[in-house]
C-alpha cells in the first residue's frame, strides 16, 4: 500500500527514510509555493529556487528577474518580492525567475534527493491531487512553516492532499492534518485569521495575498523540479 | 495576555523560550503519563521518573517497586510494565514507585527547568486545565509523540487542554491540535485506532489499555513534579 507521510517542520524532515523513492510536496502556502505556482501559471518558463540571497544577486547580474523575501519583506534591488501578485503576466512570460525565500526554497533544497519535488498550493490542490496518483510513488508533504516553527496553513495544505488518498497508508502526522483540516476546510480564511503568519503578513497589509493563496483550484498544472529548474507540468 | 504553546515532539522542543517561567505539561497519553496519573489515584506516594534502565535497576537494588517498559514491551526483572493496570491499589498505596518509559520520562526530564512540570491525560483533562488557570502562567503542552515523531493521541490530548483557554495568544501548533481535537473528539477511541501506536500496541494485546487511556475526566488529580518525583496534587 502506497504511504503517505507528513513532515510538520524541517527540523523533523530526516526522520523520513528512502526519500530516493518518494515524491515530495514543498508546502510554504504563504507564499513561496502559492507564488511559484502562480508564476508558472503567468507563463514564465521556470523558477529557479535559490537558498541564499547571495546566490540570487549572482543570477540578477547575470541579467535574470530576481525575487525574493527574507523575514516577509522584499529584498533590496531585486524586481519581485515574495507576493504572487507582484508576478505580472507581461513580465515573466518565457523568462527564468529566480525566487529565494525564507522557508520554502530551503526545504525544496532540502528533498533534491527525492525521486521527485512538487510545488504544492490550495491554488492547484486538485492538480497536485491528481499528479501524485498518476505516479504511485509513497508521498512526503513537506510543511516549509517558519523558522522551523510548524504553521496552520502549511499543515492544513498537507491534510487537504492526505484526505484524498483513501487507501493509503498514514502516518500520524498525516492523520493529525486530516482532522485539522476537517474542521477549517469550509472557511479556510477564517480559520487562518488567528494564525501567527496571518499576523505577520496583515501587519505588513498584504492580506488580499493571504485571501489569494486560500483560493482553490484555481489552476490546473503544478510546479515540478527538474535540474534546479521547476516547471509546469 | 497568557501564551499557550504546543510541542508536537521532542525534536522541537528547544524552540521554546523563557521555559523557566512557564508551566510544561507532559503528555503521553499511550500510556506514560496515564499510567503516572493512575498510579498516584491508586495511592502511591509518589512516582519517580527516570530516563535509563539502568538508573530503574539501581532502585529495584536498593528496594523499590520499579516499572518500566521499552519499544512497549515491560523490561525483564522489573515489577510492572507500563499498563496502568499493572499498577493495582493495593501493591502501590503509600510506595514510592520508579518508572522509565521510552518517551514520556524522556519529556519529564527534559521539561526540569520549567516553573511547573505536570502530568497530562485524557483521565484528568479537567483536573490539569482548572490546575493550569489557577497558576496563570504561560503553558507549554508538551507531546512527547513516539521515538521524536509526532504522533495522534498526545497532540490530541494538547488539543483539548488549549481548547478550554478562549482568552490566551496560541502558537499555530497549538491552533492546529485544537482544530484536531474538534474533529476528533466525539469519538476518541475510533479516531486512535487508525494511528500508529495504536496498531503497535493492539499488536501487543493490549486495546484495552487504549480505551482505559480514552476515558475523560475520571480523575481529579493531577500528578505535579517535586524535586524530581512526581506526587499528587
Amino acid at each position: 500500500m502506497r504511504s503517505i507521510e507528513t513532515v510538520l517542520s524541517p527540523t523533523l524532515f530526516d526522520q523520513i527514510e528512502c526519500i530516493e523513492n518518494k515524491t515530495v510536496v514543498v508546502i510554504d502556502i504563504l507564499r513561496a509555493t502559492s507564488t511559484i505556482t502562480t508564476i508558472l501559471e503567468n507563463g514564465a518558463k521556470s523558477v529557479i529556487p535559490v537558498k541564499e540571497e547571495t546566490e540570487a544577486r549572482q543570477y540578477k547580474e547575470k541579467g535574470y528577474l530576481v525575487g525574493g523575501e527574507r523575514g516577509g519583506e522584499t529584498i533590496d534591488g531585486f524586481d519581485f518580492g515574495n507576493s504572487p501578485f507582484h508576478y505580472k503576466p507581461e513580465i515573466v512570460k518565457g523568462k527564468d525567475i529566480v525566487l529565494t525565500t525564507t522557508n520554502g526554497t530551503k526545504c525544496i533544497e532540502m528533498s533534491e534527493q527525492a525521486a521527485e519535488v512538487v510545488a504544492g498550493s490550495f491554488l492547484n490542490l486538485q492538480a497536485v491531487i491528481k499528479h501524485l496518483k498518476k505516479t504511485k510513488r509513497d508521498v512526503v508533504l513537506f510543511a516549509a512553516g517558519w523558522k522551523n516553527r510548524v504553521n496552520l496553513e502549511d499543515t492544513l495544505f498537507a491534510g487537504a492532499v492526505a484526505e484524498a488518498f483513501n487507501d493509503a497508508n498514514k502516518d500520524d502526522a498525516s492523520l493529525l492534518s486530516i482532522a485539522a483540516y476537517k474542521a477549517a476546510k469550509d472557511n479556510l480564511f477564517a480559520t487562518l485569521q488567528d494564525s501567527d503568519h496571518f499576523q505577520r503578513l496583515a501587519n505588513k497589509g498584504v492580506t488580499k495575498d493571504i485571501e489569494y493563496c486560500c483560493k482553490v483550484d484555481k489552476i490546473d498544472s503544478i510546479g515540478v523540479l527538474q535540474e534546479g529548474k521547476i516547471i509546469a507540468s
